[in-house]
């Protein structure tokens, strides 16, 4: 199996509801480094698992929407917890949707898994990892 | 799949014996960087893997265990090289024990699978990744 | 000249004031991973810097009375800019005051100069460098 | 399942043919930082994957070969654009054949899949992973 | 004193002429990792050291006319091994070209010494420090 | 002001006498990262601050001398407590040795002063820099 990895980040707010998160219930914030891998079985003709430029326009494009934000205002996140693991399978979510809208180039559509890592601190992260939905080969 | 990642250390004197560890025979030491990943298919209904908070409790005191120690004496290893590839298993086995003493919490119940890694060095690392024995949906 | 550097983070939520920021003026947030350098001329009778863990308790508590606020409603930082080079000189204006209140032991009192970086991302952070106002060898 | 992992680099020299590279298509180079998994089921009588001494040796021999090159001017890669997946499974190739030919000590015998990842900036990556051909267990 | 420091990075070919060069005589390559530290002893009335945004651009388009380039072709470097030490000097001159011709703000004008670093791989590094020519402070 | 930096590593073993060092006064160990920062006014002929060739391997040759051994039981340790602080005084006074014996070419005459880092885990670090005693230049 090959693997692109390519990295961004973002800058946001948010707040969490729940016992469990202790003194993360008050408003804070966080940077998140993302690390994205695109995973296929075999390369295209020109020797490559996706163009990376594009890849990377993309990542950013999705980070850009929630980046320099406060996610508790988002009417996408209502009623959720923005925790990095969930943030980590909206970003998956919505690479896929961009796959699918065709934005990475052709090779795209041979990538069966992504795994999107979510690094909040020097102590801690997060991921979610899954198979591309509807992908033939799955 | 989902993952939490959380981070901790122990600095270990030890020796090894046979003749594959050259020099590392000597009594030596190391410090140990250690990453745990817990995984599990779904999130709980508060949007996260585990209780970061507990999660990064029972690694401390698991490590705490080891901590400032010459691994060579202690009764536990008795017999055994402690390879940074065994010591990743013996932190699996004993996160594996916290869990089942529901020291987690009860998120930790439904996490399946666990990867420790531990980074010797800027250029070396082990790790050991496996199932919780016992789990249903395994 | 001798150093010691210890490490921590806090993770907050700000916004800023002023067209320089552009989207950061809106409210957003941080990982700040904070690396605070020690600095004298000579090792105490013991050999060493200054107490690591003190001082790592010291820092601790300096970011606890950040961690998990948001910035822009703590009293100490009405009117100003939370920026990651503000807030590197509160953590060393902090330091400077723990110190005084010898809270990180005696041979703290022999630090001469210190230097705090917050890092913001893989990309990007800020520091503060300074002497300790009043210190005899300066 | 248990890992070693090492770490090497290479500097190199190379351009890409293809649209899809945009500027990359001229002449330029890169440094690749390479990180190799190997894994095994169990550990041997020595309590390790395999031996790390003779492992890091197989990786710098495989690098050495790439090392301060034009890869544009390798035989081994006529008509191939160098690609840092490629690369990887040129690695794991390489790696695979070091193993055959016995190189790296008994123990590499047991390993049945290897990870070979090429870190080329703080931002991208690639990887190849898979099992060794004629593996037994697989 | 006061620091912010961004990150770029840049991929390019060369080769050094000398025998102390060794192997690296040869045509190869790499990636250069960036960081650039501006420093100044007081913050602008915005609370920063300079705009963060503009000198991220400004370290761009000074690395981009490198990028992906034979620096062996270029006539600026004619007569020169392009080592790491140098290049850390290049980058220095062309952020003095670039304050002076005022591309990095009001702020840019009273940071009064630069420190440019190049990462070459995980173990080696190169960087050149110095004061800003004809600044009033100095 | 030029500088190049080369790092290197070493696993140890030691213990401390002293209250100050809690549980670090029972015999434990620590892998250093040692980075060497080697700094000069101006580049000589080549284009270069010292040979990294030869830079690398005497502090290869020097961490060596500690590396897979109890610091305890070394003679040149007697009565000291090897901190990291400690530690780093060490490899710098021999690295001056070494370029006073001229193991490192003719270059590192030039070098005025050295930087040299131990970094014990992800979150302490200690480091000595001094001019080089006896250079000219000071």
């Amino acid at each position: 199996m090959y693997s692109v990895i390519v990295r961004g980040h973002m800058m946001i707010a948010h707040s969490f509801k729940g016992e469990v998160f202790g003194p993360a219930q008050r408003l804070h914030g966080a940077t998140f480094v993302v690390d994205v891998e695109f995973r296929r079985p075999d390369l295209d003709a020109d020797g490559i698992v996706i163009d990376i430029g594009r890849a990377t326009e993309a990542l950013t494009g999705i980070l850009g929407g929630m980046n320099y934000r406060n996610l508790d205002e988002q009417p996408a996140f209502a009623g959720r917890n923005t925790t990095s693991e969930y943030l980590a399978r909206v970003v998956f979510d919505r690479l896929v949707e961009a796959i699918n809208r065709d934005e990475m180039g052709p090779g795209a559509a041979a990538v069966e898994t992504i795994r999107v890592t979510l690094h909040e601190s020097h102590v801690a992260a997060a991921a979610y990892e899954g198979a591309i939905p509807g992908h033939a080969s799955r």
